[in-house]
This record gives structure tokens, sequence and C-alpha cells, in this order.
């Protein structure tokens, strides 16, 4: 049994790490801290909770962890980074839910995510959350930088390729659609039901702070460079992030020679399905932590099609299955 | 050949305005006026407009009216009052498709707007711009309050069974559902897509402000004082009104009788559709000026369902309408 | 450790069924029965129950429940009568999830349900499943009739008040607003998505099933009849039934005296909350096993409102709380 | 003023035509042709036509075209041949917008349609109706093969491009995001709302109907053979197309000379906007007949997005504009 902490905890991703750490059979939750919402209950913000957790969150000020075995942080951008520090500082494991960790080089992260990094000294530290590539420098981290939405959805159908040089690494197109929630309570006009609904757009082309963590990470686990093209789009769905990836086979391969590759790495991964009879759909990973895969060939043109739930597989659920390794627990434990 | 101007043109009735009016064979659009969106021109506010339009909106400080022949104003409540009183004194027409001159008690205003009127004088002079009610007055009229969207969907059902006793007063339970369009481009959490949809709720449930505008009016056109309930929801469709009425007949009537009725008052009324052999559908009034009204009776109890486009019957539609009748056009001009 | 099997594993309700029961701690799926999926594996027919689930669905006619310890039937109305009949011989426990026990007179079946039912003799053996209100019954039943969807969020909210003799028992209007995953696999021109997206509309006016169903557990639970109209409407969302009620109070009455009666009665009840300081919505209740309940008081006008997943509270939720009473498990087991 | 009749009237094409022709000055609507519709009113189909249209849909039998002076055809691919072959014969103008003659060879029209061709010979009399490539021989057709609504998004951003020689006609990946209307009134399992709401998911990969279309016109229009991959989505909204494409530049280039390209193709066609400040929304083009362009450049990597309303500029708009252009009416009346 752990005791388990969440810094940002009245948001899209902290209340889905809230709804599914509920449900662990070995986690306790001790505290819960919040900025603009600190002082009010959980279940007050996420009224959804009422009966299920009523605890009040604090304010980041009076941050003591004396009693949590590990801290999740759920915090915008820029805004985690003093929080982990403190963590790190006091010994206590921490799960950065967000992007301020995953780079390691901070001039990349001011450019992508515009504001200079606070805490760089500890970028070394932090070890990429992604299990299926990860997983034993996971169970030693003492920060877990989680992967992103958008690159989970990529790095996991792409990685194998790339890792056994069946496709060629300087041309890969990915396009990425996702539902709203991974733009997390953003309160603009852009995010209102009226400009979303009945609409599709695609946004940041080419400058989104997702593409250097891809570029970083299909180097880092495929071990070679490449050369990708990556266009998110907003789309009007909730939950769920489908990725379709155009690229080229290295020689003449076939189905079933994809097919190997997919089951030699993720044969024994229990999130990472390979959909050798269909094609994915986000109806099929919504509110679950797999991330479905599929593909299409035909001449040395290779269409991989990806869906996961980004506040799941993309968010917290990845987070939780990270938690359990580190902490010698089956990662699927409460996740299933 | 008529010259528009509309003031309020960046907000979802003024673009709604503005692409009926484009449609209008006797219709010039002139001026644009605005505050927040003053300087940019329509169609960078409205991308929709380009190839279209492309006027610059102007301040209204420097509001000149000199060549307009009618005025729409298209501003959140408490907005409109001065700039309708400007255009009166100019003896320019106006039509107000805001709540601001609807109600005649200022009390009653304030107590449901929350704020003082500033123009008390001029609510005498408004006549209330129901053209299937109150042709004769909306003819002769310079300042119209067009109607609110759930006022029209609720005022065209019940009217008829009003007038002609055919229900109990006293009793009559009005439920309605409205899509997010209605709340115009409102950027607050609870209008984010992601709160909005797959969710449904009830809101201002006794205090919202159409309620005294649906008594007053009842009980003007309908020449009975009446006791109803009303309840707004919000659902996840960008456009559209559904309501739907409980009543109680006054003795033992049938079908035909309430067909009848319908008929005497809406026959010759080009907007107004009776939908006798089924049940009216958000979908079949979308983008259109119809109110489709259906019914369903069991004993006395009847069940009546009204269905209109927010945005067009309920706000730019109806004002098109009421501006077709001043200038002595069809009706219908325009709006088919 | 339960064995449990299910009739019917195809459709949404024996989805969600599958869904809970395997997060079930104290139960094993046996087998998974039906007609036109029979031979076919439970995740080629739910491609989300891949690496959860992948029993074969076997055909009725060899339907053998001799390690079952309860069989689920998730039919169409009037198929599951012939198995719930061969569960009950065979001395298995039975919970319907359809519609055919839940009436006790033949004739108001025929009518509403538009068949004969072909096991009349087995109507009285039939318990209603509303765990709030007939646990006692619940516990030794041998067929549970598993209430409807709406009738769970109409007889919720409305019981206590009649009981109570807070409201008028002969005015109550009804007004109910379901997702689509209410009408099963239904395959028909009005429910493909181009039809009711972005469209509301009413049906089955005052013919509904559910109709004669929530008539007498209202009678039975609330101890006196009632009178009311009921009116459901179709929405564009997945889940969710959204349940506002107009009723008259009998005497002068307030807010809080209606909150006493609601705390009476379900503050010891684990999945009906009380929304005290605003307004029940779908997304708070979205895949859970809760009924929300609000209410908003003026002079003897009261309005409630309720709201379920139509899948889970509304259906296989309800269902497995109904299981664990029998069992004597506690009645929340797997459902939080 | 000119007569128009219509085969296939009750599809969701159909009823865009119709609508679209009731607003056209220059046109009265003839006859309307069905085959299961025959006998009903065009408003019992379709409510939305009531006060509108109540025409009866005649049998095919029937069919008189002696006071026609232009057909459109939207009927499924298949059922479209014989009579486009007796409009010919009868030297009545048509216009097919389904896919039976937009390919030239009956050897890929069978491959990807699954059928023979029964009219052959005509397929070189076909000309393909796409007006801003194609307006001569348009003019003077007899057959009009209307374009498809994919290859619509796709042939108007890439064909300046090809044929300006900016980029890479062997490097071609094309992403598209269709809404539910393109499907017409499938009614399949995985069409209904519950199946398609809150999902996304590719279809037809590789092998869509459309792709050969795409292959021929890219080549005919853009002077150059193309590699390409096609893979079209299905989204939850009803209408409208995002297409998205990305493709390598043949030399250094910029963002200037890629807007000039586009400019100097299209400033002159009034309905195919450059976003050059912003990026194409469907909710832009949604219930219009512009396709919007715009395009990102790094490096050699040039990303196209196109957004088109298919049931519009992908279908029923298009096909009056060629209308317009056979009859000499200003390209754009009765469309915008």
């Amino acid at each position: 049994m752990i005791n388990v902490s969440i810094a940002g905890a009245a948001g899209y991703s902290g209340a889905e790490l809230i709804k599914l750490l509920l449900r662990h059979p070995e986690v306790k939750i001790d505290k819960l801290f919040g900025y603009s919402t600190a002082g009010k209950k959980i279940d007050e913000v996420h009224p959804s909770f009422r009966y299920l957790l009523s605890k009040e969150i604090v304010p980041f000020e009076t941050m003591s962890l004396s009693d949590t075995d590990i801290l999740f942080v759920a915090l915008p951008s820029g805004e985690a980074q003093s929080i982990v520090s403190e963590a790190y500082k006091k010994n206590v494991k921490v799960i950065d839910i967000g992007g301020d960790f995953r780079l390691k080089d901070v001039n990349l992260y001011k450019k992508y995510y515009k504001h200079e990094h606070l805490n760089p000294e500890l970028l070394d530290e932090a070890v990429y959350g992604l299990p299926e590539w990860n997983t034993s420098e996971i169970k030693k981290a003492k920060i877990i930088a989680n992967p992103g939405c958008y690159p989970t959805s990529v790095l996991l159908p792409l990685i194998p390729l790339l890792k056994e040089k069946l496709i060629k690494p300087d041309f890969i197109s990915i396009n990425s659609y996702s539902g709203t929630s991974g733009a997390g309570k953003s309160v603009n006009l852009s995010m209102i039901f009226t400009e979303v609904n009945e609409n599709v757009r695609a946004y940041k082309v080419g400058n989104h702070q997702h593409i250097p963590e891809i570029d970083f990470y299909l180097q880092k686990f495929g071990n070679v460079a490449t050369a990708f093209t990556f266009v998110p789009h907003l789309m009007p769905i909730t939950r769920g992030i489908y990725t379709t990836i155009h690229c080229k086979t290295n020689k003449s391969t076939d189905r079933l020679e994809v097919e190997k590759v997919y089951k030699k790495y993720y044969s024994d991964k229990p999130f990472v399905r390979l959909i050798d009879d269909g094609i994915p759909e986000i109806k099929n990973v919504a509110y679950t932590n797999f991330c479905d895969i599929g593909f299409s060939i035909a001449g040395n043109d290779l269409i991989i099609m990806s869906a996961i739930d980004n506040l799941i597989k993309g968010a917290a659920g990845q987070a939780i299955q990270n938690m359990n390794l580190i902490f010698n627990y089956d990662q699927t434990l409460g996740l299933l």
C-alpha cells in the first residue's frame, strides 16, 4: 500500500488520475495540491467525485510530503518545475504528467514551450516514462517525465519499425487528431462548444511542442535519426487521439513481416494491441489504457494507424502504469 | 432597396444577420458597428465571410446613420439601450435583437437582467416583433423588440390555445432545450466543448430572463393571465431550440379541434408549420425561419412540441421578417 | 466467488455488463450466449474487449447453466422470456435487464410491448430490482426484473415525495432526454448519425412502454395512485438520461423540507446523490452507477431534475447492484 | 429560366440540390424521380421541405424529360448509368453527382466500384465537372461527371502546385476526414450514432473508389503522373471534409512563391479562397460552395490543408456551378 499525492488535481488529467487511483487496490490518496482551487474540496471542483472523495485541496505553499510515497504532478507546462524540484529534494518519487521534464535540451524547451526552464539540472535525472520501451530505467527513476499524448500515439507504432530498419527514417508523415480534453480546461473563444462542434481544424502546424519530444525519443528508442512532419488537428470529440502515419518501407516487405516486428516487441506488452484484422477506432480504446495499432501496406507505402485515450494512455493511465513499475506492482494493476 | 446597418456584427446573431442580409434582394449593407472588434474587417472576425463581405467594423463613437434606413442591434443586454436611443433620436428605425426593450416594467427588467434600464421612456415605444401576432403594430413601429429565442418557441404554440380557451391557463409546464449558440460567444469554463459535449444540464431554473417575457406576451396575445413553469436546458448541439409543453385542456377535446385552432391562426402564416402527421425535429427547422409545431393529446393532457433555429426564427431571421413587414416587402423575402 | 453467465452479450448493455463484471472482485464470467453472434468470440463482436476477454459466444440451443450461479439476460423484449423461464426451471437465479418481467398485467404488457407474454406464470415470481426501494425482496428473489432506464430516473426522485405526501399525486409532468445507446444496436434510418446529430426529437409520446412501468412502481413504492405525463426525447449524446419533472406540492413547503425527505430515504443509499447546491448534469454521472437528484422550488411548483447513465444505473450497473444484494456482497462492490 | 429535373431526390445530395435550386433565381424544378420513394411527396421524405416544395416523386419507369432542360442524377453508383444513358439519348443535358462517369477505364471502374459498367460508350462523352479547371469543356458538355467530394478537396489544392512543378509528383501523402453525410443514407450498424459519435476511424485504406479519380485528374490537369497515398477517415460531424496533404517541394521555395502560384490560378475563381493568414476550418465553409486552402512550409516540407462542405462544393453546389456554366449564367448564381 502506497500513499499518493497529486499536484494539480483540478484539471482533466488530475481528475482522471484520481478516478483511476480510487480504483487502485494498493493506493491511498494522501494530499491534493492546487493553486486557484486551494481551499475547495475536490468534489466541489469535480462534482463527479461526490460520495467518492471529498478531500480538501491544499495550497502549494504548505506542501508537505512527509507521508507521500509518490507525487503526481498534473500542472500546465512551466508550473511543474518548482514542485518537481521540491519533491526531488525531499526524496519523494515524482511523476510529471506535463511536458516540463521530457526534453533534455533547455534551448529546445524554451523554443517550443516559450519560457525558460528553471531547473535544467534535473533534466538528466528525469526518465521518460514510456513503459513499453523504458522499463528498467523507469523502475529506478526518481523523476518520471510522463510522455505527451501525441508522442505516445506516435512512438509506440513507429519505434519497432525504425529499430528493425523496416522503414526509411527520413520520410515519415504524421497526422494526429485529438479530442478537446487534451487542451485541458483552456477557457478561450476557440475552445467553446459553438466553435469546436461540427468543425475540424489543424493547429500549431510545424511548431507544436510535442515535435521535439517525438524527434528525441524516436531516435533514442529507434536508434536512428528521423525526419518527419507532424500535423495536429482538433476534432469535436472529448477524448481520444487518432494518429495516421505514412512511411516508406526500406525494401519490398509484406503484411506478415510488419506483423512479425510488432509481435516481437509487443506480444508481451499488456497495453499495446495489434489490430491485425481491422482498423483501430477511438471507441475501442476510450476509457482504457490501451494503444491500438493497425496498418495497411501497398508496395513500399506503409500506412499505420494508432488510437489511444489521451487522458489515460496519453496521461493519467500511463502515469499509473509507471507508478506500478516503480513500486513493483504488476503494471496493469488498477488499469484493466 | 434599403440601407441596413448592424450594431454588434461580431457575435453569432450578428453574423447570421449578415449572412441572411447578403442574400436579401432588397438590402444593401451599410455600416457595421462594434466595440472590441472595431477596426477589424468583418471577414477577419468571421472568416466565413471572406469573398462575401469585407467591410470594416467601425466604433460606436463614430456612429453615423445618415444613410441608414434601419439599424439592427445585436448586442448583449444592457449594451443596446444607448444605441437604440440614439437611432430613435435620429429617426432611424431600429430592431433590437437583444432583450433590452421587450419588457415594459423596469422593475422586472432590473430583477431579471440584473441592471438598471437606462432608457425606460422608450419601453412603451418599443413594439414586440412577433410577426404572427403583431403585424399591424410592427408595420408602423420605430423600435422593434425582437422576441427572445425561448419565448418564440413558447408563444407561437401556446397563444392560439389560450386565445381560444382550449387550455387551462393556470397549469402550463414548459421545458426547453437549447443549442449553445444561444449563449453567444460566452467564453467561460461551463461553455467549453469538454464541459458541454456528451452532457445535458438545466440552468437558471425559475429565474431565466425570458420568464417575464413569456408571461407578459402570453397574456397580451392570449388574452388571459397564465401560470407556468419554464425550465431551460443546455444541450450539445450548436443550433436549435426544442420546447415541450404540457398543459391541460379545458374540456374534453380531440386532435381535430386542436388542429382546427392552429389552422385558424396559422394557415396563412408562412413560417409556422403544423406537423399534423409526425413530431417536430430540430433538423427540419435548422438553418430556416420556420417554427414547427406538433402535439399529442390523451384525455385532457395536451403535449405540445415546437422546434426553431434559435439564430434564425429565434433571432436574425425573425428580425428580417420584421424588417420586411416595416418596409412592405413580402415577409418571406430573403428568408426562404 | 460466483460464476456469472450472460445471455445477449453482443448488445450495448451486454457489453457494459461484461466490462463491469471483469472488474468485479467476486465474479468469474462463465458462459456467454447469443443468437446471431453465436460462434464468434466476444472480442470480435466488441473489439474493445481484446486482451480482456476472448470467450466464444455459444448458441442458446446448447444453453447449459450447470456451473452458473446467476444468469444476466440482456435481450430485446420478447426474446428474454423463454431464457428466463429455462433458468428458473433449472433453479438458476436470473436478472433480466430487459422489460419482459417488469409488468404484472399481461394485457398491459401486450398493449405496450406489442406481443403476447409467453410466460405469464412467472410474472408474480419476478421481483422489481430497484435496490433503493426493494432490498429485502431482491435478496430472496429468483427472478429479478431490472428497472428500465427511464423509470429508474423517474422513480428515484418521485417515490420519496409521494410516500411523504409532499406532492399532489395527480399532477406530475415528466420530460426525459436520452442518449442513443438506450436504443441498443437498432439499425434503422432514424438512428444513423446524420439523422441524430444536431437534432432533438420527442418520440413515442403517450405510448412508450416505460409508462405502465412508471405507473405501477410509483404506486407500489409511493403508496398512492398517480396521474402523470411522460415525454421521452432522443438527443445527440451516446450515454445518459436527463429527466426533468414538474409537480405541485401539497401545501406550502420549502427547500429544507424537500431536502429532509430526500435525506430520510437516501442518506444511507450509496448510489443516490442529492445535489443540494447545484444542478445535476449528465457528465457527473456518466460511466457511474450514481443517480444525481436536484430540485428547485417556487411557491407550490417543484421542479426536480435527475441524471443517470442509462447503461449503468439504468441497466448493467443496477443489475450488478442487484446481484451484489442477492449474494450478500456490499452493494457497491465492483461499482465504484 | 430553365427546367430542372432530379433523379434520386430522396438522398442527402438530392435534398441539398433541391434546397439550393429553390433559391436559384433562374431555375424551375420540373420532375423528381425515385425508386423506393416513388409515390411519396418530397416533403414527406424530407420534412424540411414542407411549405417549400410538395412535388410527388415519380417512378423512373415513367421518366419523361420532354420539358426538362437539365437532369441532375443523385443516385448510388451503378444506378445512374441507365438514367444518364436515357437522358443522353433524349438529348437532355445531364449532371451525374455520383461516381459512374468519372473514370475513363472500365476495368478501373469495375475494380473500385465492384460491378461492371453498363454504358462504357458514354465514358468518353462525359466531362469532368471541376469548374476551376475544366470550364470550356463543361460549357459544351452533354454529360457532366460531377467530381467526388474527396477528389474536390484534393485536386483543388494540388493541381496548381503540380502544374507549376513546385512539388515532387512522386511523394504526396493525403489524409482526409469526412463527416457522415458523405456516406448518404447508409443504414448499417457502423453508421448509427452510437458507433460514430465520440469515435474516429480510417476506412477503405488503399482501396477507396476515389483513388483512381484523384490519380487520373491530378495527371490530366497537373500534367504529370503522380504517386500518392490517400487515407479517408470518418469523423463525428454531419457535414464537411478536411484534407491535410504533405508533399515535398522540388527545390527550396518559400511561402510567397506558393502563394503566388495559388493566386495565379485562383484569384479569379469565386469559390476557391486562399487562407493566407490562418488555417482552414470546416466551420468557415460549411453550408457554402467554398473550398478554403491554407498551407505551411518548412524546408522542403509543404503541408496543405483544404476544407469543403461535402454536400455543397463536394456535390450539389458544384453541380449547380456546372449547370450555371452550361447555361451561361454567372457561375455563382444561386450559390452565395
